[in-house]
């Protein structure tokens, strides 16, 4: 792939989104890793890449451990002292990649639970899945917080009644000038303890 | 924009299409029109161009009478010899939008009707919209052709169980690796002609 990697990278992570939307849409859902696959076939067709099926194997491996950002480990740690807060990861992904991603992250046990949208077949921004997940977390939503640094999720979260915040790590990060807008905007974890510390319900 | 605009155009076109089937997943419907200016408003942002409201108007408004392709009108003229078949324009757009852009580029008298998704309050490729079109043509879907140039919307219509031709323009053109193919693929419309002729109903 070489130079071209960024745009592969881009294009790849678009059309992932753009599957699962589609295919949301569509009422036919395939499983996010069948997006990412499809996405990832899309990708080199378009670049006319020609990787062989290990090496896209690879490439779809390297993608499901993914490191996290520098700031994750200490905010979960410190968010541990909210007592009256559960912790949930709630993915696009399917229920063994994210709990796969998160132990390859040393994060899994700062978890209370894992919510994939497979269990309803849709993918985030569908209104079922944030129903879904107030159900399964025995959660109200205005004492929810959705957090993302994908504003679809924080847009599809806040049409749900949920709040939301967004991480906006770069300052040429968008947030799509629509009706909606975050509950709050933070520039990364590290502000997230003292931010929700003021919000939380005594 | 300058040296800028295919890029420019690129991302407007993508986000746009991407809005609509947010929207369409949400639930949370605004018409064709708005994601159109919210699209122009996010590229705006992204590429950090800073167009006034009159510029920006001026942009959706040479949208909004786009050209056509050479082969399009002699295709339809064609099309007209066929008693059997009636012909519509079925687009996520507005009404009066699609019916000024077909009056625009001379075409709007070949069509024998045009059907807005507005109407159902959703976007391609909802399956919504295409069962609401058969309603609204009064056509069976095994005797119904979409003819497009956009892969999602013949994966959609072909979900619906219409017959979809997809119109591969460039050699550069990707149709989505999904379980799902066009019924049948073609280069421009001059050969339309001769492909409904063979598989129309006698």
């Amino acid at each position: 792939v070489g130079s071209a990697a960024p745009t592969f990278v881009n294009i790849w992570r678009t059309k992932q989104l753009e599957y699962s939307f589609r295919r949301g849409l569509m009422r036919s859902y395939k499983n996010f890793s069948i997006c990412t696959q499809n996405a990832l076939d899309y990708t080199c067709n378009f670049l006319q890449t020609d990787l062989s099926k290990y090496e896209k194997n690879k490439l779809l491996e390297a993608y499901s451990i993914l490191p996290v950002f520098d700031d994750v480990e200490d905010s979960l740690k410190e968010l541990r002292n909210f007592k009256d807060f559960k912790i949930f990861a709630f993915s696009n992904g399917l229920f063994e990649n994210i709990k796969n991603l998160l132990i390859h992250a040393n994060i899994y046990n700062y978890f209370d639970e894992i919510v994939s949208v497979d269990e309803v077949k849709s993918f985030k921004p569908d209104p079922k899945v944030y129903e879904y997940f107030l159900q399964k977390a025995n959660c109200v939503s205005s004492q929810t917080w959705l957090i993302s640094a994908n504003p679809f999720d924080v847009i599809g979260a806040i049409s749900a009644d949920l709040n939301a915040i967004w991480v906006k790590r770069s300052e040429f990060d968008i947030f799509d000038p629509w009706e909606i807008k975050p509950t709050i905007t933070i520039k990364n974890l590290t502000e997230l303890y003292n931010v929700l510390k003021n919000r939380r319900r005594d």
